[in-house]
């Protein structure tokens, strides 16, 4: 198997990273930019490799094998949050090279648990980056869900590809189109979103960043106190929007703006994501106004954001919802396996994998009760063939014994048991922050052992390939002829 | 649809219960018994009423129809230990309702919570009961998983049948005499348990007492130190050796007493369930012994001893394992789940779940490598069919969420994060002790408010009848014609 193609494509993607990387001193150009060197010399150095990596392959035009994707897709996932991490490393934020791959990963894979404490003094490039950081990741998810997951037979879009045939290598110059429209999509909302958040009230330079995170649902703030730093209802609920945007599936939205909008409001997925949001927020609501007589309209604002910041694996905060009560924190646990649509920036076991195993439950019920009926199973209109029923399993079974191992390498290293399964939970979800006094809502993941820091970061990844894209290298067969 | 069948079979059943209420006077003729009339009492009560159901109902034999099979499973279970808790309700005790209940309910469904504290100076007679409560309640389970459930198409016994026609109607008089073969061997190994307690120094009442509890599974001591009362490696080793037994498909020891022993120990769910038993127990002795520097031989054992009580649903403690670190803590949440084999006493999710799900899993990965490719299932030398994994979906996802919504009530009821999940998940899977300072293996369920009880006593009921024979009278389709 020649790695020349992997190169190839890194490469590239190193050299468009060193476009990025000038962004935040271009962006801030009137602005302080303490850590400019530290961009410029970041830059060039992705540049350089990237320009060499493409002499040494040419610019022949491979085409990929499917053990190459899956190499292509783990490796790129690494090596990405590498060098993106040098401008954090060099800048004067004075980090270890543990905590400066931390917060690139965390930012990159659009998780958005952070080491770094004090952010409302943090020099604006910094900011910047962590922002585009996610935003990066978040396209880069998108574009992985639609152009490479599909041919490797993981994650849900094969339940939602308008034929089955729609994935066939046939197909591959019209998923490059339907690539360039989600770049568009994503791009608009994003603009949408700064200036939403511009008129709301805040700073530009907030709106910004904001919007990068929040699109990406990946959770960045340019504050300590996340979003509670900007006191206002109005930037929580259209913030809620949007992030719930960035938790439905982006296809939809390429042919929405197509002028399809039936199969937007149709979705099964779409819907059931949105009823949970409503329906658990409200629940929280009505818990606090009996328990603690809350004021109920702010009460479901605050519920509505928080739990569609959790639910879309975002992990804004607009306050220390673990001081809502043990209800609340149980709550915020389970909500945090869910996580959004399949085909969007969102991490978690996702919506559908619930929808599905709902389904297979009815029908066991329905089946105890008639033994000899025969049953099809429908999701959006199409039948569930076994396989897919198969995969779904092996995908929350891993995704669950992930969490228990993680979880206990966690525990062994000395953290307590709620930070262990929130801190390996939120991880593993790409939400962002955990439960408990030290990684909970206010709290981060600055003094966590390096090895845990270690432990989360590989969780990470795990989460955000589906799993199973990087188990499958693990096995005899990848290997073999 | 006639309730009379179900009613002549409670009846039965109530005169069964009103024979075993006289035992703990009886067996402690010579003994303080200073409830006796409480015992007295409640057997006269019993044996009216069953009496009575028999006289409405008649001698005639009916023959149960599925529905009717499910009202009895899920009616037997409530009113057995509704009746049950009469000689804890009128004993000097002065318990509550809701205390009595809880106690009668935790024992019959062989989980082990207590709510008594200063077991070490109560009467023998409740003792013994408690001991007799959980007793019966193992033989009920084996009976109703052998006798009941197979025909309603619940739990994994159809995958455990010689011949998949083993259980259809024509064989009852086949399944009839299986069910006496294995009272006979439930009592034999009963028998042998007391002896070797005995043996190894235990009064021949706390023998007695502790065999009832081991071979059921059920948990319930003599002490509140539970086993480690007596401070003895070789008890402890031995009580591991009969909960692992109790946690042992019983159909395959009276096939061994047939001469047939090669299915026991070629049993891929037995095997698993030894391997994953001395490997947890392993792991925590390297831990131990590496972090607080313990003596390897009576740490292994007392590891064995716990990890085995956990897995097999005992919920004996030989010390507060809680205090062995965080690692420990997490480790023993997972094995919480695990549960012991189908076909035994034990409860929990059933080591054959997780044996399927690693199965669809290697399935999966090998499926990404060579996407053509035909996979057949083989388990314990058989095909597994779709129909048997859509029924183990259905059951791990309702296990989930009723373990979610139980945790939940918990919380809202004020319960600690921990004391929540750790409360509801040790019910639903009829282990016993619970995590953290409230109901941790050093504590009991005395303290928490009527409510929880409440809950924790429907899920103990969930869980032992495997959830779906619960949840299919609650569908509309059930009622229907």
């Amino acid at each position: 198997m020649s790695i020349l193609p992997i190169v190839q494509i890194l490469g590239f993607l190193l050299i468009l990273l060193s476009f990025m990387m000038t962004l935040p001193v271009i962006l801030l150009a009137f602005n302080e930019t303490p850590d400019w060197l530290a961009f410029v010399k970041s830059s060039l150095i992705c540049f350089v490799i990237g320009i060499l990596s493409l002499l040494v392959t040419g610019r022949r035009k491979y085409a990929l094998k499917q053990r190459q994707m899956f190499m292509l897709t783990v490796s790129a996932w690494i090596i990405i949050p590498m060098f993106s991490s040098l401008p954090l490393l060099w800048s004067d934020l004075n980090l270890t090279i543990t905590d400066a791959f931390f917060e690139s990963i965390s930012g990159v894979t659009t998780t958005g648990s952070t080491v770094l404490a004090g952010l409302d003094d943090m020099a604006d490039d910094i900011l910047l980056w962590r922002s585009l950081l996610q935003w990066m990741g978040g396209i880069g998810i998108i574009g992985m869900a639609v152009a490479i997951l599909p041919f490797l037979r993981i994650g849900g879009m094969r339940l939602f590809a308008t034929e089955s045939s729609e994935w066939s290598e046939k197909v591959v110059p019209r998923t490059n189109s339907l690539a360039r429209s989600l770049v568009v999509v994503y791009m608009g909302i994003t603009l949408a979103c700064i200036l939403t958040y511009w008129a709301l009230g805040m700073s530009f330079f907030d709106a910004m960043n904001h919007s990068f995170t929040t699109v990406s649902t990946g959770g960045y703030s340019t504050s300590d106190s996340s979003m509670g730093q900007f006191d206002s209802l109005g930037i929580l609920f259209a913030s809620t929007l949007f992030m719930s945007i960035g938790g439905m599936p982006f296809f939809l939205f390429v042919r929405f703006v197509h002028g399809q909008h039936q199969p937007l409001f149709r979705d099964q997925q779409v819907r059931f994501f949105l009823v949970l949001l409503v329906m658990v927020a409200a629940m929280l609501t009505l818990y606090r106004v009996v328990m603690a007589g809350a004021d109920p309209l702010a009460t479901f604002v605050h519920a509505l954001f928080n739990v569609t910041s959790v639910v879309t694996t975002t992990g804004y905060a607009s306050t220390d919802y673990s001081l809502w009560g043990p209800f609340a924190v149980v709550i915020f646990l389970f909500i945090t396996f869910v996580g959004g649509c399949s085909g969007s920036t969102a991490g978690g076991m996702k919506i559908f994998r619930f929808q599905l195993s709902i389904l297979l439950l009815r029908e066991q019920v329905r089946r105890l009760i008639h033994p000899h009926a025969v049953f099809a199973r429908h999701y959006n209109g199409r039948v569930i063939s076994d396989d897919i029923v198969a995969s779904s399993v092996a995908f929350s079974f891993i995704f669950l014994a992930t969490l228990a191992v993680a979880t206990a390498i966690l525990g062994a290293l000395g953290l307590d048991l709620v930070t262990s399964l929130s801190g390996a939970l939120t991880a593993l979800t790409n939400v962002g922050p955990g439960l408990g006094d030290i990684i909970g809502p206010a709290g981060n993941f600055e003094s966590l052992p390096d090895t845990a820091k270690w432990v989360l970061m590989s969780t990470m990844i795990l989460g955000r390939l589906e799993l199973l894209s990087v188990f499958v290298m693990f096995s005899r067969d990848f290997w073999r002829n």
